[in-house]
Order: structure tokens, then sequence, then C-alpha cells
């Protein structure tokens, strides 16, 4: 597998697109999926040129895991949910869209989940969620 | 949250509860899971007591990612398949049904997914699978 630097969230590492962020270290970016399948849908990112979890070096998976635990507590504070669905595709043959390793991050019930990848969300609520969560996350 | 040590997968570490096992080192053990969303549908779980990923200590981060690597690849192999969902969900409020961290595994395109938890399958299909998987992972 190949990696393409010219997918959007290859982009949006390098600045050249812009995202609604919510947290960002030295290994990770996090920032909101505006194709959500729940209010406050979030992505978790490493800044490393992998398409799926099977080029991920070791040596990013505590940062991500450090990154993910942090989003994932602030989704519950902030969307006052218990719940919290993590997926990660692997592949296009799997339904991945955008080919830069993701972790989703949907603060509700798996059977609740809107369609992955398929409608744009309201943009002004979207930049809402991204203020609070980045909010708590100071 | 308070982790309850008699739950399923709980039992299966201390060998209380068989499983079709296809790896196992001193952090993971991966099986089969019995309710499979598609063939070939695999469970990855820490050895450590933990109720969703926010308990999961750092250092059980890259053991596991590792494990999850391994997995997938003999998925791949084995299912030829180039597409894995990988799927963990955190608390019953995101459907959790069995209150121990686990990563769900499943050699499939996201939409074609059978539901979460539903349907044992055919256990002898799903064991003759978890030999060829543990075969190919030796």
């Amino acid at each position: 597998m190949s990696y393409n630097p010219d997918n959007v969230f290859a982009k949006i590492l390098r600045g050249e697109l812009p995202c609604f962020k919510i947290y960002e270290d030295e290994h990770s970016l996090a920032f909101m999926d505006i194709m959500p399948q729940a209010a406050g849908h979030a992505l978790v990112i490493p800044k490393f040129a992998a398409e799926t979890l099977a080029e991920l070096p070791l040596q990013f998976a505590a940062p991500l895991l450090t990154t993910v635990q942090k989003v994932m507590a602030v989704q519950k504070q902030v969307l006052a949910v218990q719940g919290v669905v993590l997926m990660q595709l692997n592949g296009a043959e799997a339904g991945q869209t955008v080919p830069h390793l993701h972790f989703h991050l949907i603060p509700a019930h798996l059977s609740k989940l809107k369609a992955h990848g398929a409608e744009q969300g309201d943009m002004a609520q979207i930049k809402a969620l991204a203020e609070r969560l980045a909010a708590a996350l100071q």
C-alpha cells in the first residue's frame, strides 16, 4: 500500500485545508468530522503517513491512545453522554474514504449512528461543538 | 466505572470459559467472536481489568496495537480480503455488551456487516476459521 500525500487529512496536517480543530500535540491531531454520524463526532489522526493501522509504528500507540482518551472524556462531558463508539476502517474495501489512518470517536449508541461519510452536517453546529470540546480540553 | 470480574471475557482470560483462541501473549488474547458480523470476525482483548478504553493504561497501547496488526494481517491472508473494520464500543450506552474492553476486527466492508451481538454463528465454521487464523499466526 503506498500512501497518497494528496489526501484531505494530509492537507489538513500541512495546514493546506482548514478543520474544526479540537486538540493537537506532537504526535496527533483531533478535529471534527464534517459528515457526523452523531453530534460531536470527532476524528483522531496520527502525524505520520500511514494509510491504515497496519502501517502505524508502535511508538505512536501510546500517544494516540492518550489523545483518544482525552477526546472521549470531553465528548462525554460536553455532550452529556455515557457511551462512545470508536470505529477505524482499514482500506477502501472496509469503507475507508480518506486514505490517512483515522479513528472515529462517535458519542452515541451504535444503533443510532447515521451512515458513514454520507452527508455533510450543519457547519455552524459543528464549529460550535468544536469550540466547546476544545475549551474543555484546555 | 467499576469493573465486574464476572463478565464473560474475564472468565475466558481466567480459563473458566472456552474460546476459539487464535493468539495469546503476555498482554493480550485474540479469539473468535461467536456472534460474527462477518466471516473471520475476531476480538482482541487486554489482559487487564478495563471496561472501556478510558481505563486502559498506556503501557498496553503498543502490545495491543501489535496484536491487532498481527490478527488483521492473517485475516486478510486467510479470508482473502483487503479491508478490515475495527470497532470498539465504550459503554453499554454505545452498545457494548461485554464489560471488558475489546476490539472487534471484522474483515469485511462496513456496509456489509451483520448486526452487532445479534446472532450466534455456525460454531463448526468459526472453529475451522480460528484454526486457520491461529496456524497463520504461528
